[in-house]
């Protein structure tokens, strides 16, 4: 009797008789007599020589011309090889074509565009690349949630429904609601505000929406967001949670997902440094000053576009921590610096490798009145602010937070310059199928 | 010089002198001489006493009228008291009222209605009720997660929008996109389905839809729901890891959450048998002839309500598994018992105490020309499923797994009636704000 067994365990099974199911990614022939398919089960991928002899011949002719993709039940007799993946191969003594692939598989070691391949995301998700950096993605929120959790955050899912805009209607999706109008939810970031003069310390992570009409490399209409809020903490706090945090996560990617970053080819000594605590911070002044006379110069006021985030970055190994911007760039609720009001106490997070900002956030303004003024100021609607109004007339608190995209996090690591690959089904203006 | 602390960490700084930031919760004075104030700081509640001779006059003063809920540092020294929550109690050096109400916090001692409570949810959230419910919530998530990853399944968040309906379009939102329509996901399973072809093991918990009239206190419109998926997995291994995972989230909380349970004055005798495996399994056919002559009987082939589902439930002090129901009453892409196929291969779990079903899941059909004819009997348009099509024409593999609303859950572990309380924003046909 064989025992059922994952790809990724074959290592702890050298000698025995094992039963694999999977499907045959590859396949070559020497002559007639003998047979490699590669084998991948979702969890690993593994070599199975099928050779004249040791299987009847009928399995021999079937082993040769199996359909690429069909779906197999091997049983076979696991072998050291130091030269294959995973140190193994499997010597078959049985194959069974569970289910034939009904036509050739669309995707094949040709070279396809990007648009076919995207068409194809529920086929192109078996292919290795995709495979790396799906696991890559959820060894990413493992991390991020585990180092919260840790801490003492508590998990806090924010509402997508909303009545009202948080940040202006220009990038909402509006829904209809039995007869009504809501928006889906661009951040969750005022209701962690509630949350945290609740719990604390919260954090809530899930899918955020903008109705943007950019088609950058960058930008996607659904993504993921992580956003945790701290209840008595200011700007400081919220940048020592942004590296310690990012340095967990590339430290767990390094030490758990070694084979995908291997099969991505990304280099590690470029992630190397992210482990590395603390990380370089540069004010937005002296960003400011130091692209004076550059190709990238921008006036004193203005917002940082990738070419900027990518310039100040570029002289480091390390992510870097741009913090107090302009307050006319940066959202209505954001604190200004005591010192010097027309700053805000906010930083964002800029990856290395010019894969830009990943991060943003800061410390909000416990200020009743500063506030009201300038939902007036910024022509947002009172009445749909008045719930987060109140968190400031009943005991305020400093409060400080930031959002983490996680898409953006997934390209950087996994070194692929095109976020759309982050998601596993990403959507982008043209795109909500598959 | 005092550390900043934690409420919940005070009982490791027994004797030190400290500082807690939070908020006063309730205050009751003896006299003019003795004030005790109890905190929340998000992390637990403590007893702080302001007594005559320990602050100056004007302290003791401002601590018997600080308004309630106004944030307030306190400084002093940590004291074992057994009679207190946590074991211990704080006796105050130095109160600092860092923002007080502006006015009567609106949610008093007394009894509210419930429409008032959710119109203040993000003032409602500080109440101890919500607090220990929302803790309890974030550690099912917790030990979700946990118990899959542990397993090797690998996180795939599902798309939210999508071009087609998946199961008809009656209960669909509809969201404008660039002058289309798509529409908000009310499942992930068809996706996890491609994923698990890709990736073996895998799972989405995330936020899904339904535009549901129904105001029943087990619905809501906007619901998390984890939905893990195996490839070459039948219907026993999906039951298998349905009482699995939820023996061990249960485990998790009554482990990691008993002093909110003990708040919200649940019975955990009621809770505790749930962590015991197996669970009772239960086929349709049984359950129907069970109810036979019984107020709740139904006809061969009716689907259950929440009345039989109790009254199936009733004997049992575990969940129960109810398995195996008529095809005519599941989705589309369900397995038919080869045995018998009128039945479904699928499954319900039914959690006890009269809280119903809080899983679903079951065995796909792997078949091709079958899925081809029920996506037409149903009426559903096939250009929309060709994707899903797909998986089936490239190594159809046996495919199982399961949706489990996460609300429903909470309510269960909590023992809240209402699954409104067991999202931190409920959403529901009357509400989108706060």
């Amino acid at each position: 009797m064989s025992t059922r067994v994952r790809i990724s365990e074959l290592p702890h099974h050298v000698g025995e008789v094992v039963q694999l199911l999977g499907w045959v990614r590859f396949r070559r022939s020497s002559g007639t007599k003998l047979h490699f398919l590669q084998l991948r089960d979702g969890s690993g991928f593994v070599q199975a020589v099928v050779k004249k002899g040791n299987v009847p011949e009928e399995v021999l002719d079937a082993a040769g011309k199996v359909p690429l993709e069909s779906a197999v039940s091997i049983t076979g007799t696991v072998r050291e090889d130091a030269r294959q993946v995973g140190g193994v191969e499997v010597t078959v003594d049985g194959v069974d074509v569970l289910a034939p692939c009904v036509d050739d598989f669309p995707i094949g070691k040709k070279e396809h565009g990007v648009g076919f391949l995207m068409d194809n995301r529920h086929l192109w998700l078996r292919s290795s690349r995709p495979w790396a950096t799906l696991r890559i993605r959820a060894e990413i929120i493992r991390a991020c949630r585990e180092h919260l959790d840790e801490q003492g955050f508590v998990c806090v899912d924010a509402p997508i429904f909303n009545s009202a805009a948080a940040e202006g209607t220009a990038t909402l999706f509006p829904v209809e609601y039995f007869g009504d109008t809501v928006y889906l939810s661009q951040t969750g970031q005022l209701h962690m505000e509630a949350a945290a003069q609740a719990l604390g310390k919260v954090y809530c992570f899930g899918p955020t929406f903008r109705a943007e009409k950019s088609k950058t490399r960058r930008h996607l209409t659904e993504f993921w967001m992580l956003e945790p809020e701290m209840a008595f903490a200011d700007l400081d706090d919220s940048m020592a949670l942004m590296e310690s945090m990012i340095a967990h996560v590339v430290a767990r990617v390094l030490e758990n997902r070694k084979s995908e970053l291997e099969l991505l080819e990304r280099d590690v000594s470029k992630l190397e440094p992210a482990t590395r605590l603390p990380y370089p911070r540069v004010s937005y002044d002296d960003a400011v000053k130091q692209l004076e006379g550059t190709e990238h110069a921008i006036e004193w006021g203005d917002d940082f576009g990738a070419p900027q985030e990518d310039a100040v970055s570029s002289g480091h190994d390390q992510p870097v921590l741009i913090h107090r911007f302009p307050m006319q760039i940066k959202a209505f609720y954001m604190q200004a610096d005591p010192e010097r009001p027309e700053l805000a106490l906010g930083c964002d997070l800029i990856a290395p490798e010019g894969y830009g900002e990943i991060i943003g956030g800061g410390e909000r303004s416990p200020d009743l009145e500063y506030l009201i003024r300038k939902i007036e100021e910024e022509g947002l609607p009172q009445e749909a602010y008045e719930w987060y109004l109140d968190l400031r007339r009943y005991g305020a608190c400093q409060s400080a937070g930031f959002g983490m995209g996680l898409e953006r996090v997934v390209a950087w690591l996994s070194g692929i310059p095109h976020i759309r690959e982050g998601a596993p089904f990403a959507r982008t203006m043209a795109r909500t199928a598959p």
